[in-house]
């Protein structure tokens, strides 16, 4: 392996960084672990030791690696990471989280930790697109991305050909249908579209399927995209188990 | 008034980044309008000019401040902002988020976006805890902030002795009662009760009120701080319309 980089989109590896995330990618993918990356500051700590052991395990190499952890953490201070191959999988038949256009590394990271909350445990992201591998993205999913089936599509239409009979429900802000109506409707499996911060989903998505409206005062323009995303899988997860009851 | 200083919390101002929380500002709260900035590389936009008219109309002295500018947005660009004098407001008896030590700027800007969208107009925050007048929390608030009454407590009791009638609902990981059992009982006026995103809140507070839980897979630790205060507030809010319904 050559000497590490500064994160870029086109690398085949990125950073796990932080022991929480790197703990996560060595319980959910282990496989994709190429080395350990300790600072010399790190502290020796009960979290520390068992990173060290699961990566002992599955014969993941420690280095020390100050610059390079200065480097990728920027300002954050991290102390540990895991470099790791990037990856991509098939989405299952279960219900999906699919991401329009989403371009924020924040706000991406937190719809993955949120969709692996709630069970929605395969997540479709139509390019253009944030990184979901970009290290900020993998540290603000706390490791989530670990845990998912992800997949990349140029396309909205590349995605829908591969699964026809989810029903759909693109997120709008003019849909008529609240979103309690259309969760308690729901029948799985289904699938939630969340469109881009700016500019939310285009016009057309409407026909594609039930478009869905959460209720919120006009003092605002629209929620967060990480908080409509969320309230959205809280809703269809919540009324399903009701349902279930 | 001096020269424009970049941020630190104990300045008595602060600055509004962007057309849209500054037009938030001048809206809802064009008294504290002190000056507006702008870049000389702003653009001639339909927004600029309604922001220069609404600053006209309320006496609000236009510069240009290139160097004032870049060095409270940082990387962000910002090309107009308005500096405001910071306020607290005194709460009123409707329902309440309280945050208990939230600590991550861009948590609690979010957090207070939400809390106007879901009509919690008033919001409680306990000491230590991040600044909602820092430029970045303003602008992650999307200019929410200036349409909330917002109160800074230095403890738990301090608010608590302010507004004793309140049925408290603190959210906890380990709560029996799921959210939506909590949310269809509710009767308000009531106080959302959200922890830190490291710590959540003390155990005490499970003696103080309902505590609620948000169901969530054990695939994740814990919800985002910005996300689990979402759903509490869209679960409290929606249940309350389909009661009246």
């Amino acid at each position: 392996m050559p000497s590490l980089a500064p994160y870029f989109r086109d690398l085949d590896y990125s950073y796990a960084l932080g022991l929480f995330p790197s703990a996560q990618l060595m319980q959910k993918r282990p496989e994709l672990a190429r080395r350990l990356l300790v600072s010399s500051r790190a502290e020796n700590s009960e979290g520390l030791a068992a990173l060290r052991e699961m990566c002992r395990l599955h014969h993941v190499r420690e280095e020390r690696a100050d610059k390079a952890l200065a480097r990728v953490s920027g300002k954050e201070n991290c102390f540990a990471a895991v470099v790791f191959e990037k990856f991509q999988s098939q989405l299952s038949g279960g219900n999906h989280l699919v991401l329009h256009h989403p371009g924020d590394k924040g706000n991406l990271g937190t719809m993955l930790r949120t969709a692996l909350g709630f069970g929605f445990l395969n997540v479709a992201v139509i390019r253009p697109a944030a990184d979901a591998f970009d290290p900020h993205v993998v540290r603000s999913s706390m490791g989530a991305i670990f845990g998912l089936n992800l997949r990349y599509y140029d396309d909205f239409e590349q995605y829908r050909a591969q699964f026809p009979a989810h029903a759909l429900y693109p997120f709008m802000l003019d849909a008529s249908v609240p979103l309690s109506q259309a969760a308690s409707q729901a029948q799985p499996p289904f699938a939630l579209i969340m469109g881009n911060e700016g500019s939310g989903l285009p016009p057309a998505f409407a026909a594609l399927g039930q478009p869905v409206r959460i209720p919120h005062s006009g003092e605002i323009d629209s929620l967060n995209l990480s908080v409509a995303a969320a309230i959205g899988m809280y809703a269809f997860t919540n009324q399903a188990q009701e349902r279930e009851v």
